[in-house]
């Protein structure tokens, strides 16, 4: 077998060739046309340096900035994508089809998630499976932001504002659900005085769910927090909004956090305090184990969590 | 041929097979475990029924929503997609890899663009090919939402709130530029006042663009615009930012209009005036395009606008 033909078979790292040979190589093969056809490659028992990726959520906020960090670690490292996904989160293995039509060489799901039943077959197939999010008793290898850390580094910078009674904003998504569960181990742990009715979880998503859940909590009546904690920036938007309608100032009347730091909360009336998701190192990360030698082909099954930075601004 | 390998071959409408009776040999055929493999249908030169998509800018806030109807369409109609996309929007032939190795049956584009050279080789094989987006000059099927006509829209409305002197404020997106050259337009042709130091437009992306381009405006003096139209809602957050900073009240000492109905635009402090994007449909014209036996397998380039819906809300 040829240098070139390793290289253009995907097997250059097998024989340790240099990485500008390969680049070399590369560009000549597609001055020329060549284009390895995956088919062939998977005839000729090669791999088809293909990833499945299977959304979970195609409303979250992060689906743009976490499938372009992919999409580029796969054209750096020539590998291509098959996007597929769920209707609603519901785990529908007619979904799945895609995967098997393209002979992928590795799987990536994106979202936190429930029922496992549908990623056996690609386990028991020994496929390397990454999930950027978390998923209760996954057997398969998972990375996600630490939301317990963000959480605590959340309350601890309130405490340092004098702010001692918190609530929770929440809407359904499971990783919203676990970040409230989070908030409460901590808020107890770290002395905080919090009710269970400053917990507020909707069924609606983002932004309408931090509207009617906040709507709800001061609805009420009786003594408030002085700081709510939004299980995500989306949520905080709603939750912003809802102070605003009942006169209440930010952060003076009610301190408010996020939690992702998406683009526009840097821009939001009051700039919001929140903490920042490592976008390239998940991906990275799931992208690593999945189309090199890591652990997820090891058949190991690690669950990384990956610090968030806390950004102060004037919400709280 | 049998019936059955006709609709395992993607063949069932050349027939005029009766739709249960298509659901019914698919769903026997998933329940035996039979995946019709891409790369023996490419081999048996049946159409693969995988459709590229290419993104042109994976921070675009619409990008999941359009993604995600994409796929529920690919879904139900038997195709599935291969995603790729340009860096930072440089039309880059290598990122196009992909869509050869996975032996494509059509394109989909996903966002507004510029050169066309990388388009020609799909063109030239008679590959269909659609555009969610628009593109100067396109010689292919391309779908987006009417600017002209929302932006007339918007500019009816703030004249019957008597607003005579409108500004445009925008960032560096094809998409967003044309949106400001229609702002132009409309703005003479419907005899308002804008003078050309209202319209700022910045090299920085969604509500930094907004927050600094109002910045700019605001910080010129003389007089101001009574109105600021911005290209998109992201751009929009960053214009109420900016106002509120300068302490002029939205809409009472300055209107605000944004573009595209985001799921935020309604919960933000004012709820924004804007105009929705027909997501679902723009979707649906382009997969029918490139899936079906429409214009765009035909041969002809069909520049469709679909109109956008007028949103009132508090912010002008």
């Amino acid at each position: 077998m040829t240098l070139v033909s390793r290289v253009l078979g995907g097997k250059a790292e097998e024989i340790g060739a240099a990485a500008t040979t390969v680049a070399s190589i590369r560009r000549t093969a597609a001055d020329l046309g060549y284009v390895p056809n995956a088919t062939a490659r998977i005839l000729r028992g090669v791999s088809s340096r293909t990833l499945g990726v299977v959304v979970y959520d195609f409303e979250d906020p992060f689906l743009g900035a976490l499938i372009g960090a992919l999409q580029r670690l796969a054209h750096r490292e020539d590998h291509t994508l098959v996007l597929t996904g769920f209707e609603q989160r519901r785990e529908d293995p007619d979904a799945l089809r895609p995967l098997a039509k393209h002979g992928i060489s590795g799987l990536i799901i994106v979202g936190s998630g429930g029922r496992e039943n549908w990623l056996e077959a690609f386990l028991a197939r020994g496929l390397p499976v990454a999930r950027i999010g978390t998923s209760p008793g996954a057997t398969h290898a998972t990375v996600a932001v630490d939301s317990a850390r963000g959480i605590a580094a959340l309350l601890r910078h309130l405490s340092s504002r004098g702010i001692r009674r918190v609530g929770f904003i929440a809407d359904a998504l499971p990783a919203h659900r676990e970040r409230r569960r989070v908030f409460e181990e901590q808020a107890a742990a770290l002395g905080f005085g919090s009710r269970p009715e400053w917990g507020v979880t909707r069924s609606e998503s983002g932004a309408a769910a931090g509207l009617q859940a906040t709507r709800e909590l001061l609805g009420r009546g009786g003594e408030r927090p002085q700081a709510l904690l939004a299980a995500g920036d989306a949520i905080a938007i709603g939750v912003l909004r809802a102070l605003q309608e009942s006169g209440l100032a930010v952060p003076e009347a009610m301190a408010v956090t996020g939690f992702d730091d998406l683009p526009l909360a840097e821009a939001l009336t009051p700039a919001l305090t929140t903490i920042r998701q490592p976008v390239a190192e998940l991906a990275r990360t799931a992208f690593a184990w999945v189309a090199g030698a890591g652990p997820a082909r090891a058949g190991t099954a690690p669950q990384v969590l990956l610090p968030g930075e806390l950004v102060v601004r004037e919400s709280a």
